[in-house]
């Protein structure tokens, strides 16, 4: 029996409801192949707010790093909003990437055949768009310095962040990325700024010289504003990006939205010694919370990417997302992927088909 | 008769091609509702360089600064994409741009009826799309000290550049786009990413200090990431967006290619006291330039657009506009735009068609 150790972050909104049947999933997984799961509960965001006062306690940390994984659902509500930054659920979340160091965000926006009407764009711009969007996660505007509101020689307030990378930084997040584009179909399209931003054109240069390593790989470069554009006009053309923490975060949504089912999506974050951590694209979804309707898809695919690429699992990652493509098939579907002529299930119904599956 | 001096700044690639159509255009038009227009050129990007050795020559400011308005095509070009940057075409438009003092850029992404089938999304959810996206052009992050490239302590390169905005440059625009949005439907998105970046939450509270002037205007706001998605799920939801260079830069070209026709969209650029700057949206496209195959007609548009919102001729925007309208109900395409039953012009003959209508 091979034991694994995985810490859950069920956060906020319908966060504990699709965790839940994520974990059901993988126990079922894990008997049939002799797999024994360990889990952990650790607090974050809103949860964490509630219970500690702050939305990254020490302690999750702790238990984070002491696990081979973590399974994180989704955390926010409208209520913290209002609070200041450092006791936000956002700042929980940013914190732990920063403190896992997971550098490498990998969003994969795929269509799935059996959704493909759910897309907003025509059935034959979106057929057969496979992306996946490698973000770097842990640098750039996000954390650099100097930032903050300051008083300036007239008096007025004035706000600043900070772009920047260095060398090294850009480098393991190429890396990651050329051997995503090789196990895929070997194109990576970079996208950066550099006609505008100096931050970029160190990028555009680094990107460049990595890919002597990786000639197999074909390496393309794109602005960000016309990668914005040429998703929307002919998302096929990509295989995979890389980007920036900024750019990622913008054309990783974009990219899924593409898609028309983000409830559907699955997500990892992975560092060089730390476990990863893997959670679904979509938010917390407070209004629904509760109430037995959230798609708990997202959160059991995000699984799979857990076993795929945190616990080197294949085959257990291969079962979960066949039991996903089952329920699919059968006609099964929660509401925010309804559609006429298939069957209404709640949370905890989807869930008991995929174990079924 | 009313007399204008008009800057014209032809560039690189088509943009020769194109500005003639619109010098020819505006002409008729001026002869009909007795405007007398003087055009005088001057060399911008590409073209400059080649001239002079640098993309924006003092002359073509002074140039500028002494019109009504200034009319530009597009420039750029690959063979420029190696210059050191000080030297490359897209310095010379960000030096005109702050030269001038042209902090507000109007970008309209309208869907014309006629090119609905253009575009990449479906009928029912492009089917009357009007976004104003107003975009801070001449702070941010693109114009932010600190920049550039650093060695780090440990001997490594670091890019670095600085997102910045003061309340004031913030007013200024949160104004304009106020104003904006009461000509139009009266709602205004301003889109930020506030949940991460002390620079948006600065955004963000100025422009709800502002709404209390315009409480005829619904405020609301957004995160860059999720206006990256709801543009593609469902942009009827918006009517004028409000936001910072960069987030500007990658909505504003997103939200036009949602109509598949960048080749119809005109932009403005507006300051306090200098002449506007009004340009296509679409870029010098080198690879049909001197092949009579470029479209005319959003630099015909943004002459429209200069004479409404620069030279305030409303008559005559209007009669260019339905000029535009004409000849595309008549079934006239240029290339990009050319579907089976219609017929396909050159430029020139193009303009032709627009100078008969
Ligand atoms: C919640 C927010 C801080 C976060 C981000 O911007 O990274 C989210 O949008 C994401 O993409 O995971
Ligand atoms: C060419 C480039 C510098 C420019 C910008 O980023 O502003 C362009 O993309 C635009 O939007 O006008």
């Amino acid at each position: 029996t091979q034991h694994y150790r995985i810490t859950l972050l069920p956060g906020d909104g319908i966060g504990p409801e699709i965790m839940a049947i994520a974990v059901e999933v993988m126990q079922v997984v894990g008997q049939q192949l002799d797999l024994s799961f360990e889990f952990q509960e650790a607090l974050l965001g809103g949860a964490a707010i509630e219970a500690t006062g702050e939305p990254l306690p020490a302690a999750t940390v702790e238990t984070c790093k002491n696990s081979d994984a973590v399974l994180l659902a989704a955390i926010g509500a409208p209520k913290y909003d209002t609070l200041p930054r450092h006791l936000r659920p956002e700042t929980g979340l940013l914190g732990i990437r920063a403190a896992l160091g997971l550098f490498a965000n990998l969003r994969p926006a795929k269509i799935l055949p059996q959704l493909i009407d759910a897309s907003s764009l025509k059935r034959e711009v979106v057929e057969g768009v496979d992306i996946m969007v490698v973000r770097e996660l842990t640098g750039g505007i996000y954390f650099g310095q100097p930032r903050g509101v300051f008083a300036t020689e007239s008096g007025e307030q004035r706000g600043v962040n900070t772009m920047a990378y260095a060398e090294s930084e850009i480098d393991r997040i190429g890396r990651v990325a050329f051997e995503a584009a090789r196990k895929r179909n070997k194109r990576l399209c970079s996208v950066d700024k550099a006609n505008v931003l100096e931050v970029s054109q160190l990028w555009r240069d680094r990107i460049t010289a990595l890919s002597a390593d990786y000639p197999d790989v074909e390496l393309s470069h794109m602005y960000v504003d016309n990668a914005a554009m040429q998703l929307v006009r002919n998302p096929r053309q990509f295989d995979t990006i890389v980007t920036g923490n900024l750019f990622g975060d913008i054309l990783s949504d974009e990219a899924a939205m593409l898609t028309g089912s983000i409830g559907m999506l699955p997500s990892a974050s992975l560092g060089a010694t730390n476990p990863g951590l893997f959670e679904p694209v979509h938010g917390s979804a407070p209004d629904i919370a509760g109430q037995d309707k959230a798609n708990p898809l997202a959160q059991v695919l995000s699984a799979a990417m857990m076993l795929r690429y945190g616990l080197d699992q294949l085959i257990a990652a291969d079962r979960i997302e066949q039991a996903v493509m089952q329920v699919l098939d059968q006609g099964d579907r929660t509401g925010d992927i309804m559609s006429t002529g298939m069957t209404l299930l709640g949370c905890k119904a989807m869930g008991a088909a995929l174990v079924k599956a």
